[in-house]
């Protein structure tokens, strides 16, 4: 089966993708896999299989490969006396901005390429995690209390220490603190507003359970993966997150019994209907006093969470046997066709 | 003044769209104004000022005018020998899909297109009314209530006769029914189902007041328009609507207090703060009982709603010149770095 995997991007996770992106090469070895690197300059370049290794990109090498660029159904390649064109079926794989914001699922949905990925709305409430707080909300999802700070405003923080700062719209850990004490606040601030304009304050629980579910739709059912326990040191920095997106060894399941993991499933489907068709994504959740919290959902996980299913080719072939339709709007200029008709036009 | 006016999309208000554009191309008459339809198919055309009426649209005369493509920075028209690059501020006038739903902001965004219009996130929470209605609890401004439909769901509705059915996704009125007995829901649910998988229910006040106000960023402050007291039938249906959207004379204010006034305004700056930068929008607000409630927000409003601004060309060009800037991740290949000389390599 062909697959193309899009990574890069102009993002702050720009590395971890291209990490991500190699360790999925390893783990969808059966498919037909062609590799798309967007740079940070937003060209696309078409990267031969055995190139696929991270000194073709830190080098600069990728710009002499060939570069593709988007049109209705395909990405082009332009040749001296002809332009191949190739209908790939892509995985969008690019982490945090230009991936998981919703550039590249519009990109797509306007040039009509078909993906894995989540598609608009779904980017917008999973990026932002301010977003994400009224998601839950809505749905009747547990979540953190939390207040946020924008960058022009006041320095003022009502949470009680200890508390945790983070950008609103990154992932990976990037630009997060643990504040313990107050003499801390102002250098975690400095660091979360370097890559946001807004920043949101949420308790910080040591200790606090946490539990990771991924999943997919396919037609009215949605597929689970088993439910991991991730190993934590207070929380995943960026280096340590940067290694869990090479993950590719499939791990055991959490301790926890089956009604638990029943309502985790349907914590996971509340959030996933009707919004994230189309992409398999990651829901990290926090258990506490046996009531299940959202804490963030990763609609494009690190490495596509492979270490969470069994089967991982087969999810991945599911899935895109179940990618969604856009709605097409008939047009048939009725309304001007009768304008002009009173017109005598 | 440089402008392009984007115009068409495929959208069930493609026509409307073409409207939009001739009447505002009346109305930025000082303005050196160029055209890019975008068709249902989603081509590009350049159009000649002289073309610009509706026939051009209806009868697929556009085919044969020049077809523009996208690149990094510009828009780029290939002729025989050379190809000519268009590096246009444009004005997104595309209503509904593609123009409202965030597609376009995300196609000028990754091309580092510099546009009028909502950017992605402003478009998901005021194009999907259900987002609206979030985002609306979430900043603390009032809004009727409602309840959600789903298509492949229970037509089980709990909201007290008489009510309105709108798809969620789908502005200009299409697709809206006010029920006022229940032989009347099914077929107002069939016609919303025509157009979104989603629908909502609002109970339906018939007289309520309604009071429009559009205003766009400038810097730190929110220039507004005047606040008008739009006409209505029970409610504009699409044909009238459809009239709406070629509005050019500049209308007289509704006749409220300075105090109501400046309350209209403070509900607005809530919404728009953080949210709506590099927009023009207008909002549609109920008045019941003194409380201001929030019923649309029109990120891309027929015609730019230029009849509520006294000077609208001057507003276009203070709109232009505050556009928002996105943010630059700076990628140095740091950690690829790092590791590789762990490894040596």
């Amino acid at each position: 089966m062909e697959l193309a995997i899009l990574f890069g991007g102009a993002s702050f996770e720009h590395e971890i993708s291209i990490v991500s992106a190699i360790t999925v090469k390893e783990k969808l070895s059966s498919f037909d896999l062609k590799f798309i690197f967007c740079d940070q300059d937003h060209s696309f370049y078409l990267i031969e299989a055995d190139n696929m290794m991270a000194k073709t990109f830190a080098s600069g090498a990728y710009k002499k490969m060939p570069r593709l660029t988007l049109d209705i159904g395909c990405f082009v390649q332009k040749k001296r006396l002809r332009s191949d064109k190739y209908s790939f079926k892509v995985l969008n794989l690019i982490h945090g901005a230009d991936g998981e914001d919703g550039t590249i699922a519009s990109l797509f949905d306007f040039y009509k390429i078909s993906y894995i990925g989540p598609r608009m709305a779904a980017s917008v409430f999973s990026y932002d995690k301010r977003y994400t707080k009224w998601l839950a909300d809505a749905l009747g999802v547990k979540t953190l209390p939390y207040e946020v700070l924008f960058s022009d405003g006041e320095r003022k923080i009502k949470t009680k220490l200890p508390f945790i700062i983070k950008p609103s719209r990154l992932g990976s850990s990037i630009g997060v603190s643990v504040v313990q004490e107050e003499s801390q606040i102002d250098y975690a601030l400095d660091v979360a507003f370097e890559f946001d304009d807004s920043v949101i304050v949420e308790p910080f629980i040591d200790g606090v359970k946490e539990y990771n579910l991924a999943g997919y739709g396919a037609g009215d059912e949605i597929r689970y993966s088993m439910i991991e326990e991730p190993q934590k040191d207070v929380f995943l920095d960026f280096d340590k997150k940067y290694l869990d997106f090479s993950r590719s060894t499939t791990v055991s399941a959490a301790d926890i019994d089956d009604a638990a993991e029943e309502k985790f499933r349907q914590v996971f489907k509340r959030i996933y209907r009707n919004l994230f068709d189309g992409a398999l994504i990651r829901c990290d959740f926090f258990m506490i006093d046996s009531e299940i919290y959202i804490n963030e959902i990763n609609p494009i996980p690190g490495s596509m969470s492979n270490y969470l299913f069994k089967n991982f080719e087969a999810a991945i072939i599911e899935l895109l046997e179940n990618l969604p339709v856009r709605r097409e709007a008939g047009i048939d200029y009725k309304y001007i066709h009768t304008i002009n008709a009173v017109k005598g036009k």
